[in-house]
């Protein structure tokens, strides 16, 4: 027991029991008392130390729990027998953000993923969540349905089939946190092994995704229509993920003819599906919206999924799958067990914010935003640049510049970051080898820029065009 | 031209543009207009229709868009080839939600995983919130980081050590929706088929999870410390997935001993790893609470995951997940593409809501309230029930009923309901055959019922136990 130095500090703040039971553990830790070692009974210890006998208790019992020593009937505690003891390691000082990942910034950015920020309706948001955050309305705070709530999934419907004719009940909605995220749920769903097909070029995120799943990926050329059914049926794949809205990076609108096409090739065998990426679809500067390639489907061959984050805010992770009726049935067998991945809470606030109309009035205000940014750069790309012709402008939120002049695309691209300008070359969108004789091309987004600095970022642009 | 029967109405509300344009997309998808026939010229249709020229033009160009018709240059606008038209379904009436998917409701359901919703921090969340939502932090609305906000990983890595042990920098934290989706991100970082194990019995959604990741999974049986490592290294299993704190359903707390086993087990080969479900630990009735495994960890071996959804309200889907270095450099080759699936604001708030102390305050308050309804039904089924033995007591939100009397597990069960009480058979937990000579052991939750309700289910128990 003389062994025993426990330097007992009533004064340090820590408990005494926290003190015996530090020591003990060192000292097991360190191989000074071993295995099989008897301890001193909780009596004697506790008139050794002048503490009660409740304080060594609760130091035994925690020893005990942790798996330190053990208690043998009618003989006392005994040190456990622990192979190697390795030794705890020292928290690392805490490390600040690697700032080497943010990526530098240009004053005239045409990224054609970027949005604008500052027209998210705080005000609007914020009364909602305050009216949603109420006491009385706990059975919020508990786990939601997997697909999602009920009524969210049921505004949805009604919202989906309103502006893009999908046809769907809201029993075959489900809400996830993000595309991408639906997409894996969606991998277990389907169940199998997929070949799949995406559009080339395209938008690349989906590829890798599809690529993640360890799904066989192939690439299928387009022509003005779109992706290629006669290359789709060569190409073995059974899933085709299709962009018909607005195509991106190409800006095609698919026309029905294509549409049926593929729909037809997709009901040829059971187990074939589209995916549809409804992906920018709320923005369209010309005409009415292009329906859905979904409200053409009869077979139950489209997965139509679709976000509110490009609508509303990315922050706001908020997307939605629409399941052809087998597939549901595929999902209600296998999936369900899946947890909803939107907070209920953001679920009821979307609700609202789409139910009273305030979705439809932000629609409206940043389609005419978009718009006149669309506009501004379509008239400054015809009046300042030569060599260039435009394409996929009228929706969506970025436009192609098909340049006829002798650089090339890393050429140009190089020479507008000297101005302060990003611009996004084609090539980038394309898997595998670019087709010959293809021309440079930019992607221009306009959508996170003013129109100040559209107009001053292509007038920079002219300089080495 | 005279075949052109459009009845227009400037009176019914829609554009007439709109009303061209339905009346000609229905005859061409009815066949009244053909493939190949050309459309009478925009003026001509104009002057015919008495409209403005512009109306018909914005008439045939939504027409093109859509791939109805096409232009050919100086010769006018032809119907296109569309092969096969499938009429547009009807939008189905919008059903009801099936109510039949709610389960009956007892008035005592001892669910292990029911939590108290009524003491969720209204008040504090709410003002953070409104704290959050503010015009000049637009830059909250981007997208933000993959794994998750730097601030939010920050705090996170400091309440992991200062409460679990656990040691890793923000940089090794991954946020997500929930550890259902933490778990699928998981699959594609490890990127190849696993041979997996977990305790038998165990967290049935853990092991459903694992085995729609195609993983082969084999159970593990369990003796009093855990997890047999002598039947995991004969399984050939190289992934495992434990719950060191507070094992469900068992209760059991893995010893040191185990746990260093286990993690020597890891350590010997490079593609093994172990899965740590830091399930309940924040709840603790006694001692301290015990570390993670993944603080015992010197070799880079545990995947460390835990959840705020339990502790603050499961509608807060937001879960972390620690990954060892090697695991961090594959995830940052091959998966940071996969957006986050937590909305900013959202992580914002939980941000606030643990540096403020909010966080610490709630949990002391959740113990409290736990520990007396764990105290309760101790007492109530010490007092009230015969022929049971009690384990897993003092930690997480439930408790084992080991009963010594002649009913089987299903008696007692049906048994229960038939006096409105619910209450969960440990064979459940159990995958494949059930061990032999296993007497009947009950799962009773206690974290969704009050002090009264506890007794009063209990008493209604005694009856039939």
């Amino acid at each position: 027991m003389n062994d025993l130095a426990i330097g007992l500090d009533s004064a340090n703040g820590g408990h005494l029991y926290e003190q015996i039971y530090d020591y003990m553990k060192r000292e097991i830790r360190k191989g000074k008392l071993l295995c099989g070692e008897r301890l001193p009974s909780t009596r004697s210890l506790a008139e050794y130390l002048q503490v009660s006998r409740s304080t060594v208790d609760l130091a035994y019992g925690q020893l005990l729990s942790e798996g330190y020593i053990e208690a043998r009937p009618c003989r006392g505690y005994y040190v456990c027998r622990i192979d190697d003891l390795f030794a705890m390691k020292e928290l690392p000082e805490q490390t600040v953000m690697s700032q080497a990942e943010e990526e530098e910034v240009f004053p005239y950015d045409f990224s054609p993923h970027s949005v604008e920020l500052g027209s998210f309706p705080f005000g609007t948001w914020k009364k909602i969540t305050k009216n949603t955050l109420i006491d009385d309305r706990k059975e919020m705070f508990a786990l939601g349905h997997p697909q999602g709530d009920p009524e969210l999934r049921n505004t949805i419907s009604r919202y989906l089939h309103a502006s893009r004719g999908v046809n769907c009940t809201p029993e075959q909605i489900i809400i996830g946190a993000g595309n991408d995220y639906l997409l894996m749920l969606l991998e277990k769903i389907l169940g199998k092994k997929y070949t799949a097909a995406v559009e080339n070029p395209t938008y690349k995120r989906a590829y890798r995704i599809l690529q993640s799943f360890s799904y066989d990926v192939k690439t299928i050329g387009m022509d003005l229509s779109g992706m290629r059914v006669d290359e789709l049926e060569c190409s073995g794949a059974e899933l085709a993920y299709v962009m018909p809205s607005h195509q991106f990076p190409t800006g095609i609108v698919m026309p029905i003819g294509r549409r049926l096409e593929l729909l037809r090739w997709a009901a040829e065998k059971e187990e074939r599906y589209l995916i549809e990426d409804d992906y920018d679809s709320e923005f369209r500067y010309r005409g009415k919206p292009i329906p859905s390639l979904q409200a053409s489907d009869t077979a139950g061959k489209v997965i139509y999924i679709g976000t509110f984050s490009k609508a509303i805010a990315p922050a706001i992770r908020i997307s939605y799958m629409v399941l052809p009726e087998r597939l549901l049935a595929e999902y209600r067998k296998h999936c369900t067990f899946f947890s909803s991945t939107v907070s209920r809470i953001d679920q009821s606030v979307l609700n609202e914010f789409i139910r009273d109309g305030a979705f439809e009035r932000h629609l409206n205000k940043m389609r005419k935003i978009y718009k006149n940014r669309h506009d501004c750069l379509v008239t400054a790309c015809r009046n300042m640049l030569h060599h260039v012709k435009i394409s996929g402008e009228n929706a969506g939120l970025h436009l192609l510049l098909h340049y006829q002049g002798e650089r090339s695309e890393q050429e140009l691209i190089r020479l507008a970051a000297q101005r302060g300008v990003k611009i996004y070359g084609m090539s980038d969108a394309y898997i595998g080898n670019l087709p010959e004789s293809r021309k440079p091309t930019l992607i221009l987004g306009y959508a996170g820029l003013s129109e100040e600095r559209i107009e001053e970022g292509i007038r920079r642009l002219s300089d080495c065009i």
